[in-house]
């Protein structure tokens, strides 16, 4: 008989962690005890899981006793501050923010592209950042069969990146610009409804955004390619959820479209989309709520050598997020890795 | 004393005919003669302009006598039918369709870049397509410094490109999904609120879409320069007025960020606004209304040699559409081309 697990969720209350909540349930994840952790001022609210009202626990460094996996998403100073004490207590922490994603004994995993890098982990193992998950998932394929020397990426990202505040900041200025012409601003530092913001995190001193240099980051991490050339230009659009890319590589070899399509028809976690004269490509409201990483509108670049460009949706909440998150999970339970 | 012009405005009731009559105004064009013509099932409506309501006149061949300026926003089937006929009364048709754009006879103009060629119309000058004007604009001070082999360009277009309709639809589609979570679908193949299409017009065999397409051909005739590698991404996103562009580019020889930003700061047409660290860069919400271009975000890609990104918006029925089509009026009033 198969064992159950004791699972915590870290940021239980947030956007992703609601999602991971909802995904252990939908993939009959084995839990034996479930704890939801939140800061203190979540304390007293419940979160829902099989039927049950689960009460908000107060994360402290105490909380993670019996735990073995334990599904961070509360931020990176949360993750920094409580990660190791879950590692501590015996728990495997799986961790959704950017804290550890550099670390040398850090793996960074997405399960399509290298499943088998979770085997060294020292306690952490962390998620990548969502737009970079959907992208090499996208891309893996292509890397296995003929090679990529070079991405450029541009990102539309959804609000639910941003978390819960930036969903109902998107609602509530949607109904005043509607109603007036104008509202109120929050959240980012321009209004997000009906407009878009080429600002995701901070700026560096070259003048990428701190989310176009993870994408850089995390893709030479992910392939074990530190050449690999990669531009990105990272943009929040008035989307509810669910990112969109143009990505254009620069394969080794070539491959034409029709390959590339083989490949996306049998590639794991990728649906292929890409009828567009019968209006059948990915978009956010395709995207939305489903595990899959979409591609469509595959076709030659002709300004260069062996070029392609692709357009890839998926749901930032769950394969960039919750979902990725559990697969691991799966991959450390698959593999006999928890005690 | 300086001349005043017979015009007349055809598709005066549409999103950019508007735009056109509140241009003529603002920029004190010298108007003896202001026809508006629309479609018979316009007659009867009237539109402002200098505070006189004028009576919009149906659209035929017999419109144009004594019209020294034609001014053409009604659709390619409404300029193939009719420029022809401006022609023959003695106007010249400044024709914002796609109908002229890649005849050998008919000059495709953007002021900014390569005024010169007004000079050899033969009766009808093409208004460039409105994403391919604002990237072109931005890129001209580059191009003529230091020269442009190839552009990957991702746009991100608004809804009044479409016209009222698509203004209305957002609108109506907006606030639909906001009470009910669900809206009706007429403009665009799927729902343009809270989502994004990266579907512009008819797509061709090799995939790419109408749109696309004409930023390749129309880029290569603005620049004289059939050489250009270009290839594009088109997706609209519920914005109600300004495209943004995503634009990586590789120049012939190599030039510094900082050169580049002076020469924005010295380019006819172009506002420089890049200071993200200061929350500053182009976006809609800033160039709607507006006749200039946004540059910001400008960055070296060092994935490749000689290349950089740069982050580029403009009101589409100003500058992409209204906007140049008058400037390409004075230049042949200030060349002295008009009768």
């Amino acid at each position: 008989m198969a064992n159950a697990y004791n699972i915590a969720v870290v940021g239980a209350t947030g956007a992703v962690g609601g999602v991971m909540l909802k995904l252990l349930e939908e993939r009959n994840f084995l839990v034996n005890n479930l704890r939801a952790l939140a800061s203190e001022r979540s304390v007293g609210q419940t979160v829902p899981f099989e039927g049950v009202d689960i009460e908000i626990e107060e994360l402290t460094p105490d909380s993670f006793e019996g735990v073995q996996i334990a599904l961070f998403s509360a931020g990176s100073a949360r993750s920094k501050e409580f990660a190791p004490a879950a590692v501590a207590a015996g728990a495997v922490a799986i961790d959704n923010s950017s804290a550890f994603r550099q670390e040398p004994n850090v793996p960074l995993v997405v399960p399509e592209v290298n499943p088998e890098d979770v085997k060294w982990h020292e306690g952490i193992i962390a998620n990548p950042n969502c737009s970079t998950i959907q992208m090499v998932v996208a891309l893996k394929p292509i890397y296995d069969a003929v090679g990529i020397e070079r991405i450029i990426v541009t990102t539309f990202q959804s609000v639910s990146g941003t978390g819960n505040k930036a969903i109902a900041e998107l609602f509530s200025q949607s109904e005043a610009v509607l109603e007036s012409g104008e509202a109120e601003v929050n959240v980012y530092p321009h209004r997000i409804a009906f407009n878009v913001i080429p600002h995701i995190e901070h700026f560096h001193d070259n003048g990428y955004s701190n989310e176009e240099v993870k994408m850089v980051n995390e893709t030479r991490k992910i392939f074990s390619d530190p050449e690999i050339g990669l531009s990105a230009t990272c943009v929040r659009v008035p989307v509810y959820n669910a990112h969109s890319e143009a990505v254009n590589i620069q394969t080794t070899r070539p491959i034409s479209v029709d390959e590339v399509r083989r490949l996306m028809l049998s590639a794991p976690g990728v649906v292929l989309l890409d009828d567009p004269s019968a209006n059948e490509y990915p978009m956010p409201v395709i995207a939305e709520g489903k595990d899959d990483v979409f591609v469509g509108r595959i076709r030659t670049d002709d300004s260069a050598e062996n070029s392609l460009n692709l357009w890839v949706v998926s749901d930032n909440l769950r394969k960039g997020a919750a979902t990725n998150a559990i697969q691991i999970a799966e991959l450390l339970i698959s593999g006999g890795m928890l005690d």
